[in-house]
Formats: structure tokens, C-alpha cells, sequence
């Protein structure tokens, strides 16, 4: 395991480098779509302090991320009309993990619908636009 | 979406109805090898404090039980000898859940090896208890 490297591209975004579909900020926290979604309304939930996986993040930031995670994926649920929800944090490529800042996956779920898999392919940037504003609607 | 029933397993094994191959317990928190592990070390954090799932667990509850997965967590990934770890949190049968008390599933994960498929087919108590004991052993 090796440490934080700022130029992943979640780092990039917090620096406003590359653009998102932000649902969600504050002081500590940012949530956008997932560009590669496994499920309608997939977004991630990140720290805004640098940690790599569950490894190195300090338990104080974890806990702030995941009453963070919570609302957002409450949102996410009523925005989306989902059944349910499927919460995901992978560490470490043998884990899953692709990049290297550490984040939640939100994943709305709904009835006889499984995961799409994870084949690369963005979806359209319109679509993502419209997901993210229902759910930043629902957060109010 | 229903509320908390207190007949689940995991209710049952909290007030000792049932067995666990028991990896940590406080006042709050308890953590015992899931019998149907989809990978070495797969190991399941429970809150003591009834909730369902992500929807209506209280965030100080949710919050102190990220924390303690988190420690557990970094003690299965060294105990197991990972090389990554995957975290998933499943609420509603939609969402994937099965037993409905809040639970986090840690599964350490090797490098080339892809989680076992859920097929409900339980492990040798024995080879439960001894990974039970090297994660113990690991938490100090």
C-alpha cells in the first residue's frame, strides 16, 4: 500500500481541475455522479481532507463521511424512487479500488434489476445532469 | 420499507440465542465471522441499538459503528495477510440485505481472486473459529 497521491482524479475535482455532477458539498464533504454508473443515480461521497482508502483516513473524517453518505443516499433513494440500496468502498486494487482517494459508492437498487457491469462506458453528461439535480432537490 | 423485527438472526445472536464465531464486542458493537463467507476473513459489524438499515439507523449509532468496522477492518486485512479489503453495507432486499439488522460486511480480498459466489453453502466452524482467533489476536 502506498500513500496519497493528489494527482488522482477525485483530487482533481476538489480542485475544481475537472469538472462533476455535484449533488452534494460542504466544508468536508463532496458527492457526485459516478461517470461510469453501475445503477441510475450511482454517486460518490468523498472527504474533502486526502486519504487514500479505509487504511489511512482518520476515524474522525470517516465518521463525518458516513452520516455524510447517509443523507446523500437517503436523497438518493427518494430521488430516484429506488427499492433500496447498495452501499460500497472498495480499498486497494485487490479490493476494487481504481482510484485513489477514498470514496463510498451509492448505489440505488431497485427490484429485479441487478448491478450493470462495470464496462467503462460514460454515460450521457444530460442524463447525469438531471440525476444530480433530483437528488440535490431532495436534500432541499 | 418495514420496521425493525427483533426475530432476525442477528437480534438472536445479540442476546445469545444463537452462537457466532465472536471477533469483537464492546458496549455497542459486535463482530462475528459471517458463516457463508464470500472470501477468507469475510467478517460481519453489527450495532448492538436495533436498526434496520442505512434508512433509519441514528447517525451517532452509524458513525461509532464505522469507526469500530474500520478497526476491525485494518486487524482481518493483517490477520488474513489482504492485499485489499471491500466493504458493503446492503439495506432493503433490493439493495442486496438478507438479514434485517444494520450490518457492514468486511471482506478482505487477495490479489487474482474474485469473491466466492453467494450460494449459501456455510464454512467449517472450524476454519470460522480459527480465522476468528487470528483477528482477535490482531485487535490486541
Amino acid at each position: 500500500m502506498s500513500g496519497y497521491d493528489d494527482s488522482n482524479i477525485f483530487a482533481k475535482i476538489l480542485r475544481g481541475e475537472i469538472p462533476c455532477h455535484k449533488v452534494y458539498e460542504d466544508d468536508s464533504t463532496l458527492a457526485f455522479m459516478d461517470i461510469m454508473p453501475r445503477t441510475d443515480g450511482h454517486t460518490l461521497v468523498i472527504p474533502k481532507t486526502p486519504a487514500r482508502n479505509l487504511f489511512d483516513i482518520a476515524p474522525e473524517a470517516l465518521s463525518d463521511l458516513i452520516v455524510k453518505t447517509q443523507r446523500i443516499a437517503i436523497a438518493a433513494r427518494d430521488a430516484m424512487r429506488a427499492d433500496g440500496l447498495t452501499l460500497q468502498q472498495f480499498s486497494e486494487p485487490a479490493g476494487g479500488q481504481v482510484v485513489f482517494h477514498i470514496h463510498f459508492h451509492i448505489l440505488p437498487r431497485f427490484e429485479g434489476v441487478a448491478l450493470r457491469p462495470h464496462t467503462g462506458e460514460m454515460a450521457k453528461p444530460d442524463v447525469l445532469a438531471e440525476q444530480a439535480a433530483r437528488i440535490r432537490a431532495q436534500l432541499g
